[in-house]
């Protein structure tokens, strides 16, 4: 697939067909994946693959109650937007995808975020290339339950930067309208 | 170019043919950049181009002066390391590249780091499909002096979030040696 294509196949997907996504697959995209670039050759990005719809939907139900205590106990949090989304049972944040792929990493590494989120954008067009989709959900973060950060191997000390689902798209959404991009200076 | 040549061309240069980039194809790069994905489509970075190795000597004498201050006022800085290389008058921070190209927002939001560097790794493959060479140089983003943030037109209330290089490279480098992926847990 050209870049041209990419940049228009690499699309926030949420709705998914029934068909699982190879693991060995998942592993050559995390591979690709870890030839982004980043901060001083440190590749700092560590990965979880769970390949297991009722394993996401734990952890969707889990991420929903902690989100919703975190909108109780401040109004003012950015996901209140998202409270009766979260409120319906019968909403799964991974949109019922039937993969979902973490990037995460130590937490007290000053480029964390920035080297995961490059990391990610080459997962997720390592994704479009074949065919697949994705999108970042950044409601999936919000795992307290220590059972289940075990389960996961998530130690103590790394932060969850991007949870991506994954999976093959009903459809390819259309390109987006973008705003013109705010060129806010141009020095010749 | 294909993903595969993608991932193979996309390498932090840092030896720059003597050759200008036009603006014109900087833009289209830039729109390319904002297909990026981002969280909850708030399409928060601001791009500022500097197409001039005169101001970008400026920049990197700026950038080199402040970053050795802040080693000097901490030893543990994390910049330390690069204190020879800084102390070098005849270092330019920004490789003698003809170009950079700064993405930028506004500090309070909660995403901007991530959705710069979203933008920032299209920005790097829309470089690469183009025959440019890229590099992010995080050492370039210790501007203090107002009369510089002014010409430069950067607003107090925003962060430079991603200042990468642009131009013909000399030559591509070859495709680095990764660390094996990390995948550290799969749930099947």
């Amino acid at each position: 697939m050209t870049f041209d294509e990419l940049l228009k196949n690499r699309r926030s997907v949420r709705k998914y067909q029934d068909k699982p996504v190879a693991v060995e697959l998942i592993q050559e995209m995390i591979r690709e994946s870890t030839l982004a670039p980043n901060a001083g050759n440190e590749q700092p990005w560590k990965f979880i693959i769970v390949n297991n719809r009722e394993m996401l939907k734990k952890i969707s139900d889990e991420s929903k109650k902690n989100i919703l205590a975190r909108i109780a106990a401040n109004p003012d949090d950015y996901a209140k937007k998202y409270q009766g989304m979260l409120e319906n049972e019968s909403f799964n944040v991974f949109y019922n995808a039937p993969c979902l792929v973490m990037i995460l990493g130590l937490s007290h590494l000053k480029n964390l975020s920035v080297d995961c989120a490059l990391a990610a954008g080459y997962f997720m067009m390592a994704a479009s290339s074949r065919g697949l989709g994705t999108c970042w959900v950044n409601l999936g973060t919000e795992i307290h339950d220590p059972e289940m950060l075990r389960e996961l191997a998530i130690p103590d000390n790394c932060t969850i930067v991007a949870p991506i689902i994954l999976g093959y798209p009903e459809n390819i959404p259309s390109v987006p309208k973008r705003k013109e991009a705010e060129i806010v200076k141009i020095i010749r």
